[in-house]
């Protein structure tokens, strides 16, 4: 079994001795969950028969008895700093959640330590549940309130910490690494594999994160796995980083630049790789308005450039494109980039990913250029197309083509990094 | 000065001793081009003075007396395999020609055996000039021009090498996977850097697609510097591969695969790294229609699913989305999915490149399925977009939506490499 100490409980553990309702392969079930050792979900059945479900079988969880953890009240420990847990949802807050809705909502500080207790000796822990959802689900409104509740929070607390789904959490903390100026910590962490599962990174994820957000870091980063192992995580600049692979706990990578610190893994001992912005250096502020008429492009082959006409047309006065190598598309893109250029800021980055664009190399670039086409330098498409939102939310047209080629949060670094 | 047998010759030099009227500065300047050390353009003046330009300042080169190279002609050398390289453009096949549009023209076996010596001892070279074109401007109806010609050349060659600009060469070498059935090596070969800058890689990668084309494989490949040394080149699978960086010379990787094979430099040794299609396994084959109405649209938060209504009122019937994470979009699209599901074929693949879609996980992708939208596996999302068009091309939607999910080309591998 796997040692209880270590991290989130299963579903099957957490619903253990309860009686329960549930749908698994097309049928109803009703019974009590009985003590698994294979991580099975076994229910003893009215009739006396155990039936067990592999994980993936159990459809949904019907009804349930209430839930009351019972859990012992947290104490304040003198001396630990204050660090704010809010959770957005995503698998790393998942345990019942996205098959009935109803167990994560139990979202409170003592939870989370009696999950996670090693938490305790690192900060004093402060929750809130702020969403519920999948990351694929998140909205600019969602970055918007989010930001607000980190920059009140950010006020009374040495740090925040924000767990979040993964498949969108370089473009929350990239949105919020502009919306909000701050010196001290505010730390997006999540999990590629759910907490019910032996391999999950839940809990080693989340006391980096914790390790982080007590640091000498001012700004907006991403903790996670930094190998398949369970050995260190990595801090990475909000701005600077991607999701490089579906499943792999070690999927965020910075691009095109360092990672701004590691954290071993169980000493929670810091090595800083990078530079970062330090703490007191800036003010707190809070600079939260988006322009939803944004778009992001990705261009190829046969791709006709109408698609630019469509957005402009809907009142889309900032594109980003997702261009060929150094930053091009095809020539007869020029015309209708010329247009739409006119009263919009158009931005050029690279699918290469890797690498920075660098129209001035060949004709098709230069008269991308001359078609007024901003080149995005080092930036991220994510992250260039997040910019442009903040930057038309909160500026002239004017003003963002100017601020578009510098950098506001450390999204473009002077000289390409490997 | 650089060694006149290592690779193409740079600009100065081809046109040394020349009389040339260029373009320069915002200027007309007319002179005999001069021998330069240095690798600026050197030009001697009516007047007498010498006046240098970086390559860079040299904007366009308006008239030149007529280049006649008077190359010996080649000697066909008997046991060595014959190989046909076909030039498309881009930087491996620049030298004036983005500036002037007519050096490149000169595309004739002898001068590229002049330029690259080396070659002759490989195999006998027969050349032919198809395109001069940066291939950002490459579209479905070259490849379709290309794969015809590659399919005549393979009936009297061993093996094909086609170069090509690095932009969109991989999705070149994916149409041409799908279009071209073969039992003998197509080579795709690019240059990051231009021939004649002292860095270019364009003579090592010829040699090694050269080396390659003679090799004992039946598909189509992408040949292209291993690292950022001039040790070793890759040769990966023309569907798995990807340009990753904008600027270095190992920016293509074998994506969810390992590469084909390895050739070093300068010893031309191969080593093999993975699986290959043998010779004489099938037979040459050619399927060359693509339905150009298909489309990649990159998903992100906030984007409205009405971009998938504009491509299908215009017709389209086939879609690849780059989602998040194992493959998802936010739940606000599921009933536009439902809807173009029902005579399209839609196919979900993911913007984190690395790793496999699966949505069996999560609420979102289980409704994703539901919609019938079908995973891409371990598929780039480039290389779905182009099997799409191939598929809807050649076959109906309902043959299309089996054939998707299987491997045609060696495009899905049945477990997921890292
Ligand atoms: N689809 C989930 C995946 C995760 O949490 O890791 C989400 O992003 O919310
Ligand atoms: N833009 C050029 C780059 C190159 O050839 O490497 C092309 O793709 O044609």
């Amino acid at each position: 079994m796997r040692p209880k100490s270590w991290g989130w409980i299963s579903m099957s553990e957490r619903l253990e001795g309860k009686r329960v309702r549930i749908k698994a392969k097309g049928k109803i079930f009703e019974g009590i969950v009985m003590p698994s050792f294979t991580g099975n979900f076994v229910l003893k059945l009215d009739n006396g028969y155990n039936v067990g479900f592999k994980e993936y079988e159990l459809l949904e969880v019907l009804e349930v008895e209430p839930f009351e953890p019972h859990l012992p009240e947290l104490v304040k420990r003198e001396g630990l700093p204050d660090v704010k847990i809010i959770s957005t949802g995503g698998t790393i807050a998942s345990k019942v959640d996205y098959r009935t809705g109803a167990v994560t909502s139990q979202f409170t500080a003592e939870e989370i330590a009696s999950e996670v207790p090693e938490l305790t000796e690192i900060c004093n822990v402060d929750a809130e549940l702020l969403y519920n959802i999948l990351s694929e689900n998140m909205k600019p409104e969602n970055w918007i309130e989010l930001a607000r509740h980190v920059y009140k929070a950010l006020k009374d607390h040495e740090g925040v910490i924000i767990t979040h789904g993964t498949d969108t959490m370089h473009f929350s903390a990239a949105a919020l690494s502009f919306m909000l100026s701050t010196p001290k910590p505010v730390v997006f962490v999540g999990a590629q594999r759910s907490s019910d599962r032996p391999s999950s990174d839940a809990a080693m994820n989340l006391l980096c994160a914790a390790k982080a957000a007590t640091e000498d870091i001012g700004e907006v980063v991403v903790c996670m796995h930094g190998s398949t192992s369970d050995d260190y995580c990595l801090v990475h600049r909000g701005v600077k980083v991607r999701k490089n692979h579906t499943s792999r706990r070690d999927a965020f990578q910075s691009v095109n630049a360092k990672p701004i610190g590691r954290i071993d893994y169980p000493s929670l001992s810091v090595e800083w790789l990078s530079w970062r912005y330090r703490r007191g250096e800036r003010e707190l502020k809070l600079t939260d308005r988006l322009e939803r008429k944004v778009v992001l492009i990705k261009f190829f082959p046969g791709l006709s450039s109408d698609i630019l006409e469509y957005y402009h047309s809907k009142g889309y006065r900032g594109f980003v494109i997702e261009g060929t190598g150094l930053g091009h598309v095809s020539t007869d893109w020029i015309d209708t980039l010329r247009r739409v250029c006119e009263d919009s800021v158009v931005v050029m980055t690279s699918q290469c990913l890797w690498g920075r664009v660098c129209d001035r190399v060949y004709d098709t670039g230069r008269d991308i250029l001359r078609a007024g086409v901003i080149e995005g330098e080092d930036m991220l498409p994510e992250v260039a197309l997040i910019k442009l939102m903040w930057l038309l939310g909160n500026y002239s047209i004017e003003e963002a083509k100017e601020m578009v080629k510098k950098s506001v949060a450390g999204e473009i670094e002077p000289t390409t990094q490997y």
